[in-house]
C-alpha cells in the first residue's frame, strides 16, 4: 500500500520557514510512521529569491506566492511571512481556493482572525494557528481539548522572550536597559525595530487569541490595555530585589463579577512566583480553571525549531484529514461567535509599585504622600535611593490594594508636578 | 436539530467517579455547546450501594459492574476502580462488546496495557488514558499530538502527589517523614496503606505510560528501577537546605547513546531549579525533544476534580466519534509495538548525595572514606552533624559525577559495615 502524501506549500522563508522545511524532511519517516501520512515540502516562496542550497530536495522557489497558491503540487499552504498586509490575502486566497492554511501569525489573527476563521468555517476548512502563541508550548490545542469539560477562569502568563530576555539580563547582570536591549538585538534575539516586543503589542495580540480562545467570544484586540517595558530602569530591578521581587511582562485576562480584566503590563512578581523563574527567552502560560485549578505550561516561546515544530504538529492533524478525505473546520467560538466579551467596568484591587524620578528639592515627600492619601491609599513601604545624582533622585513606594483607576488618578496628579524628570513607573504587584 | 447523545456508565463511583459525573452533569451545557454532543450520565456502579442522593438524576445505580456493562443505555463506561482485577475483566469485557471505555487506572495499563491496547486496535475502539497520568495535566494528549513532529529525547517529573505533598511538609515545617505521613493520611491525601505511594510504585506506573508514549516501544514496568522516599529524615531536608537545595520524587526516563535510563527515585535537586517550585500534591512533567528543546507541564496531580475533568476530556473526544459515527482507536504505539525499549547498560555519570547514621566510634570516617576512594570516587563535602546522640550519628558525603554501578558498590560495601544504624539513603543530584 502507498502511503498517501500531503504536498506542503511554505509562503515567508525565514528563520521558522526554514526550521518547518527542515523538521518535515529530517522527520519525514517519523511523521509517516506515526501519522500514516507522508509530508513534503513541494514549493518555497520568499521575495528575495531562495537560493537553490536552501530549497528542499525535490521543491521549487518562487518569489511570488500567487505561483504557489496556483501550484497543483500545493496541498497544504504554510504562512510564515508576518504582517497583515500580504500575509492577509495569501490566507484569504488560499482558503477560497480550498486549501488549509497553517499559521504562525499572532499579528494577522489578532486583527483579522473573525474574517479568516468565518472564511474557514464556511469552506470547512481548518487553520492551524499552534505557532502563532508561545512558540512550541501546545497551549492552543491545551485550552481547546484538553480543557473542554471545564470552564477557565483565568489565562495568563509570560508571552514575549525578547522582553522577557531583556528583563532577565537586567536582573543577572545588572545591566541598564538600553544596554540590555543592545545585547538582545546583537544575539538575533530582538529586531532593529524592538518596538513591537519592548511595548507589549506582540504580547497583546498572543493575549487576545488566547483570550478567545479561552472565553469563546470576540475581543476586539485593540480594548486590551498595554504597556510595555521600555521605562523600567536598573533602579526597578534593584528595588525588587530589595522587595524579594523581580519583575516580568505579564499578559493576562481574567474572568470576574464584573467582567474579563485583561491587560499586558509589567508586573512585580515574588521571587518565589512560578513567573520569576521564567528566564531568558522562555514563555509560560497559566491557566485557572473551575475544576483543573492551576495549570502551567512552560516552553521556548520562539525560535525556528519551536516555533516549526509547532507548525509541522497542525500539519500533521491536517494531513491526517486529507488522508481520511475529510476536512474539519474546528469549531473556534473565540473568532466566529458573534458577541463580543465583555470588559470589567470595576477593576479588582491591586497593590502597585511607583518609582519616580525627580529633581531633589524639598517636600517632594510630602507632596507625593499628600496626593496618594488624598486618594485614600494606603502606603506599604517607601524608599528613597542613597547617592543619586541630585537633579535624578528616585523613591518607590509601594501601596496597599486599590484598583487601577485610582491608582492612576493619584499617578496623573503626581506626573503634573514640577519635580517630576520623567512620568512615574507602575508596576502591579503579583497578589 | 435534536443533539445526539452519548450515555456514559460510571464503574467504581468513589472521588474520581462522583467527580466526573458532577462535571459532566454541571457543565452538560457547555460541553454541548462546544463538541456538539450531550454527554449524559445513565448508570453508576459501586459495589456498596450507590446512596439515591448521590446518584445522578436520570442514572440507576447498581451494585454489579455486568450489569451495567448490558444495560443498553450505556455507550461508553468509565473505570475509576483501581486495581487491575476487576477492573481488567471490566475493560476486556466492555472493549469486547464494543463499548469504548475511558480509565484512570495507571496501575492496570502499567502492567496489562499491551493487552488492552492490542484488544481495542483489534476493535478499532479507543481507550482514553488522560486521567492516569499526573490528574489533570493533558500530558498524554501532548505527547502524542503536540510532539508529533519531534523526536523526545527525556520525558522525568514528579509525578506523584502524595509524596510530594510529604516532602514539602517535612521541607517547610521540619517535621519528620512519620509525622509528615500521619498528617497525609489525616488530610485526605495518603491512604491507610500509603506505599503505593512513598515507595515509588504510583510513579513507577505514570513513568512506564509515559515513556511508552514518548519514545513508542513496549517497557516492562517490572524492569523500572524504583526507590521511594520512605527512609528520607529530616536531618537529610536539613542537609539539602545547607546545599541550597531541597528533595523530591522524580521518575526519569531519558534515551542516550547506549539505551534508556529509567527509574524512580528521590533527587537531591538545587532550590533554583524548576522540580523544586512545585509544591504539595502538585505534578510537574518535562519534556525534553530535539526541536521543542525543554518543555514544563505543571498541575494539580491527583484529585477528583481535576483527574475527572482529563476523564470528561477524553469522554468528549469519543463522544465527538460517536456522534460522527465512525470510532477511532489511536495509534498507541508504545503499546502495541513488538519492541521492547533497550535499557541503557552504561549509565550516565551522576553525583551523589549519601548519608550515613552509624553508632558512634573511633575511626569511622577514615574507614567510609577509603571505600569510596578505592571506587576511584571523589568527594565533594563530608558534613557530620554535631549534637547528635553518640548512637545515632549521621554525616552526609556529597561525591562527584560517577555512574550508579560504581556508587552501589561503594554503599553495598559501606552497608556492610558494623558501625551502620541503617542502610545508607543515596539520592541522585540533579545536573
Amino acid at each position: 500500500m502507498t502511503m498517501k502524501q500531503v504536498r506542503v506549500g511554505i509562503v515567508g522563508f525565514g528563520t521558522v520557514g526554514r526550521a518547518t522545511a527542515d523538521i518535515i524532511v529530517k522527520h519525514a519517516d517519523l511523521i509517516a510512521h506515526r501519522s500514516g501520512v507522508r509530508l513534503v515540502v513541494t514549493a518555497v516562496c520568499r521575495r528575495s529569491s531562495v537560493q537553490p542550497q536552501d530549497t528542499p530536495a525535490g521543491a521549487c522557489a518562487v518569489a511570488d506566492w500567487r505561483r504557489l497558491l496556483k501550484d497543483p503540487n500545493v496541498d497544504v499552504v504554510v504562512e510564515t511571512m508576518g504582517g497583515t498586509g500580504e500575509s492577509l490575502e495569501l490566507l484569504r486566497s488560499s482558503l477560497e481556493q480550498g486549501k488549509p492554511v497553517v499559521t504562525a501569525n499572532k499579528n494577522l489573527l489578532a486583527e483579522h482572525g473573525d474574517e479568516l476563521f468565518r472564511l474557514a468555517a464556511s469552506r470547512n476548512l481548518p487553520i492551524g494557528f499552534e505557532a502563532s502563541v508561545a512558540g512550541g508550548i501546545p497551549i492552543l490545542r491545551v485550552i481547546h481539548e484538553s480543557t473542554a469539560g471545564d470552564r477557565l477562569r483565568s489565562v495568563h502568563g509570560i508571552l514575549n522572550g525578547t522582553a522577557n530576555y531583556i528583563l532577565t539580563q537586567m536582573e543577572s547582570r545588572g545591566i541598564e536597559f538600553a544596554e540590555a536591549l543592545s545585547e538582545a538585538q546583537a544575539a538575533g534575539f530582538a529586531e532593529a525595530d524592538p518596538s513591537f516586543d519592548i511595548d507589549g503589542q506582540d504580547a497583546r495580540d498572543k493575549l487576545c487569541i488566547l483570550a478567545r480562545m479561552a472565553f469563546e467570544d470576540r475581543l476586539d484586540v485593540a480594548r486590551i490595555p498595554t504597556y510595555g517595558i521600555r521605562h523600567v530602569r536598573a533602579i526597578d530591578i534593584h528595588s525588587a530585589t530589595r522587595l524579594d521581587s523581580t519583575i516580568r511582562l505579564v499578559g493576562s485576562a481574567e474572568q470576574t463579577d464584573a467582567g474579563l480584566e485583561v491587560s499586558v503590563r509589567p508586573w512585580l512578581v515574588s521571587r518565589r512566583s512560578m513567573l520569576a523563574k521564567v528566564e531568558g527567552v522562555n514563555n509560560a502560560v497559566f491557566l485557572v480553571g473551575d475544576k483543573i485549578g492551576t495549570q502551567m505550561f512552560y516552553g521556548r516561546g520562539a525560535g525556528g525549531d519551536a516555533t516549526g515544530s509547532a507548525v509541522v504538529s497542525d500539519l500533521i492533524e491536517i494531513a491526517r484529514d486529507f488522508a481520511a478525505g475529510q476536512m474539519n473546520a474546528k469549531n473556534i467560538s473565540g473568532f466566529l461567535s458573534s458577541r463580543e466579551l465583555v470588559l470589567s467596568d470595576k477593576p479588582k484591587p491591586a497593590s502597585w509599585y511607583l518609582r519616580l524620578t525627580v529633581k531633589d528639592q524639598r517636600g517632594i515627600v510630602a507632596r507625593v504622600a499628600e496626593v496618594i492619601a488624598r486618594e485614600a491609599i494606603n502606603i506599604d513601604s517607601l524608599e528613597q535611593e542613597p547617592h543619586l545624582p541630585k537633579d535624578r533622585v528616585s523613591f518607590v513606594i509601594t501601596v496597599e490594594p486599590v484598583s487601577e483607576p485610582v491608582i492612576r488618578r493619584a499617578v496623573d496628579t503626581i506626573n503634573g508636578f514640577d519635580f517630576m524628570v520623567e512620568p512615574v513607573l507602575l508596576l502591579r504587584m503579583e497578589e
